[in-house]
């Protein structure tokens, strides 16, 4: 049986090699991207009008003068102008400049005197004044996000204007989810008596759509040669979760499934409530299985504590760091395990408070509360301290 | 032109008439419950052994007695079992207590002294230690979940237990955008020097993704028929989101072509830079059409400031209280509007100080900004001040 630091290390330790993947830009929103990504161009591309207005040349501004109104560009427009020192042309917001002309007056600082006849009353002008010149923002080939850039809605515009319709990020693992037990049914099905259904699995798939994952899972009865079976066609996924059959009693088939399959047990047992029978092997392919007890409180301990940092060191995400708030109680424990207990936020959200959990079997406590608290292994009493907690 | 607040009064007093969904469960991640759930049966559906162990009844325990081990009982069994008073049967964790059987004594606390024959060394004992009573969490048909509650991970395995494959919550709106200008290309194709990519329809499918909301989107030229035919056409839709075209350029269409289209404007104009020319109307059927300036920046700013909420608010979503952070840094503006400015967490998190953004066509500082922050509309300078904030 081994501390809980020790067996975060020993998973934090493990590498997946590395696989990237090639998709829409789209779909990229919570990936990470797995390329450096250079302009493919100037930005701006071209001396753009920031105002509605009329453009000159610096040079032929004078106030004392009228100019005659030869010409409208729009955005998108694209037209070789020449124009004479007593002509201006007018310019819509996002337009580009014809070459030679460096200045936009605004609208509110002109006047229509005549029919196509136009005064300005600037103050003072500058050259490029209301222009964003071409190339300010970025040049053609220079890096503009790198490889490890988080994709959020910010990083998708910007590569959606530089033309990257897909792009390579750090692939998913691929992942397979069992539920093992003689008395877990599919939630479709009408469950006898003695049967629970198989909620597991639902609560493994939830979270891992939240990294773009979508597994395939599957309910397994207590029985060694499927089990073994089972495990052995799961050949081509990275992960395998494990739900229920890790513990030490009669049909717990797991640990004795992996060993006669080959898998190297790195640890099994840990010094925590709930979840003690924890497991975690890997075999020569570098395949990964955590057995998790199968107690739904159990299993979202150890996917919060263990394995979503795995999953997000694997995709090359920040692994956050705890967060410690007070907690407003006392709370007593007998054993020297770390304990989790569930917590909700108090009316403030600087303090928290224990939400009661009736036992392994409660399915409903989890929903009442805002996410895990650690009672920490050397404490035996705990009152109104700062813990480390695990939001949902 | 109106203040923020007042703009956002107007789009939060608007309703859409509720929609509910019948959507599977695990689809239903970050969605609202819009149906009360109650428990199917008791639970836990029967007394259930939370050790492995052996099983009799109170009364009849005895430290001085030799026990004759009689059945094994595994999680999934459904066995009519009656015992002795001499006798007991090996139970396993989650496996059914027999009727008239009220005690489970851990493996640890017995002793197997001959074939099946077992003592028991516990110090105390009471009755239904080690099983979780029938209904001992939930009664049959009782309240388990409320309409409004957040489907979150939690709530999916909770569901998942009661049987409830498929849920019905608040339906997201059909949304439609519409990227308006000449300039406009997809961001397949290869752009000519004046034209530029599509961004911001990337940036908006993006963050509707968020919500499980995967809008259609479509590129329109500054064309006042096209423009008009379009909005036209999107008439199934509830919210339309029309970047580009709201400003007072001779190409700006949208407002005139929503006009004789007999929607009516809410507001046109909003005392806020950048973003001023936002505008909000509705038409007689309660669809809505945000215009927002085309400019990246302003497009960012309007969705988070205000359709953002408006959509939670829809899908009865928490609209989360804005928070406040200490800016470090001196700012200067010259008007009375409000602005927004892209800022960016100081390593503590605690403060936060101002990313350079060169103007209306810089499309790429967003991506190293951590949102954006208010400098209020009275201060003509800021230094050094608390300041709402608004998180990617």
């Amino acid at each position: 049986m081994i501390e809980i630091d020790e067996a975060s290390k020993k998973i934090f330790d493990q590498t997946l090699p590395i696989s990237i993947k090639e998709i829409d830009l789209l779909e990229a929103r919570g990936f990470v991207l797995a390329e450096n990504i250079f302009s493919d161009r100037d930005y701006p591309p071209f001396n753009r009008a920031t105002m509605d207005g009329f453009a000159i040349s610096c040079a032929n501004f004078s106030r004392e003068k009228k100019y005659k109104l030869v010409q409208k560009i729009f955005a998108g427009d694209h037209k070789n102008i020449q124009i004479e020192a007593n002509e201006c042309i007018s310019i819509m917001t996002g337009a580009a400049l014809p070459n030679g002309l460096d200045l936009v007056i605004k609208k509110e600082e002109s006047q229509i005197v005549d029919k196509d006849c136009i005064e300005f009353h600037t103050e003072k002008i500058k050259s490029f004044s209301n222009i964003a010149i071409e190339g300010e923002d970025l040049k053609a080939n220079q890096l503009v996000l790198e490889s490890g850039s988080l994709m959020n809605s910010q990083n998708i515009s910007l590569l959606a204007s530089l033309g990257k319709p897909k792009i390579k990020i750090f692939a998913p693992p691929k992942i397979m989810i069992f539920s093992t037990g003689n008395e877990i049914i599919s939630i479709e099905s009408m469950p006898e008596k003695n049967q629970i259904r198989d909620s597991n699995s639902f609560y493994l798939r939830s979270e891992l759509s939240n990294y773009n994952i979508h597994p395939e899972s599957k309910i397994i009865p207590d029985d060694f040669e499927l089990i073994s079976a089972e495990i052995k066609n799961a050949n081509p996924f990275n992960i395998i979760l494990i739900t229920g059959g890790v513990s030490e009693g009669d049909s717990d088939f797991i640990p004795k499934a992996l060993i006669d399959l080959g898998y190297e047990i790195i640890f099994h047992k840990v010094k925590m409530k709930p979840g003690k029978p924890f497991l975690f092997a890997k075999n020569l392919e570098n395949q990964f299985v955590f057995g998790i007890p199968g107690n739904p409180l159990s299993v979202q301990v150890v996917w919060k504590v263990f394995i979503e940092n795995f999953l997000r060191k694997i995709l090359k995400l920040n692994t956050e760091s705890k967060q410690k708030k007070l907690f407003e109680g006392v709370r007593f424990k007998k054993t020297n395990f770390t304990e989790f207990f569930l917590f909700r936020y108090k009316k403030s959200k600087s303090s928290i408070e224990e939400v009661r959990h009736t036992g392994s079997g409660d399915i409903k406590s989890p929903s009442f509360a805002d996410g895990i608290a650690i009672h920490p292994s050397h404490l035996n009493e705990i009152k109104n301290i700062d813990l480390e907690i695990i939001e949902w």
